[in-house]
């Protein structure tokens, strides 16, 4: 997605530890003009898959998915990062671990929202090792789920998750891939244009 | 909010402890079609005010206040639970108690994304004792920002926190208002109708 592209070479900063910020328009403010565009572009990519349900995980994905959700007319499942008290019931429960707090948490999903009917996709902001899709993954494989695809908002691809899920068989989509990154430059893999 | 009513009698839950678990639709599942309908109510209700920014705390206002920032044409900005390590730079701070967790946490939002220029309107998806709400509405002080007005989705207005800023000049909307709770019977506060 060209416009992601140049939304991160314009307002991105690299800091130190691999992190990319972009809270200027996803992490931190969300630029609802932009986010409609995104949700466009994810509708684009799976409008025709009949998907039934988005499944995201607190609390950077939410705003993606919700537009997605509205944009195809399906409901937005989160997958939650500690059991609170506002959880009764069954749920589904899987551990990740987090490359940017560097610590494992657990990740849960109640049984009432997530079942076998459901054809998911999954969205989240941030695609890099892989560890928090790789946890709802597993959680969409404990409901017997099927999982039509994926897509995040930005891929660093140097990291190796996106293309490590993907040789396992499962359809992942990244509105921007991003190659390489230094301080100076960012380098984008080359992307099927839509036009 | 009529339809607002009438899906917390349908689909919500009275929890021991005061809990009010609405999952289907607002906590852990979004119902999309209805948050469509519900950015729309905020609209009616703060579209002719020229708000610059919506102001909202992680995790479960962001679905709302996005939604709402995309029917109001402005950016949401996200007051975050703890300082993370792609938060960097000067960030206002105050401090909130959190009534389902029994406990206090940090809340920050970086000096880049609120400032004396915006008119504010702060979303959230409950409004019981305030505590939050005074958060944010500290963080917009700081900042030096005005402060159009409130909306949250559901108050439980026999916890006083909504009256009280009310009785301080701040205006509040709740898309749904519960005077009273028990596990067989949900009492609303009479609200002036749109129609």
């Amino acid at each position: 997605m060209k416009t992601m592209e140049r939304k991160i070479l314009k307002e991105g900063k690299v800091l130190p530890g691999g992190i990319l910020k972009v809270g200027s328009f996803l992490n931190q403010q969300i630029d609802t003009d932009f986010l409609v565009e995104m949700a466009d572009e994810v509708e684009w990519l799976y409008g025709d898959e009949r998907i039934t349900k988005i499944l995201t995980i607190e609390t950077s994905g939410i705003a993606l998915a919700v537009a997605s959700g509205m944009a195809l007319g399906v409901p937005v499942t989160f997958a939650k990062k500690h059991r609170t008290s506002n959880v009764d019931g069954e749920a589904y429960t899987t551990v990740v671990h987090s490359f940017t707090h560097g610590e494992d948490y657990n990740v849960i999903v109640s049984k009432d929202y997530l079942g076998p009917k459901d054809k998911v996709l999954i969205i989240d902001d941030f695609l890099a090792s892989g560890h928090a899709l790789r946890g709802l993954i597993d959680l969409c494989n404990q409901a017997g789920a099927k999982i039509v695809g994926v897509v995040v908002a930005i891929e660093k691809c140097f990291q190796g998750g996106g293309d490590e899920i993907r040789s396992e068989g499962i359809r992942v989509e990244a509105l921007a891939q991003i190659e390489s990154m230094t301080d100076t430059e960012i380098k984008f893999r080359k992307q099927e244009s839509r036009e």
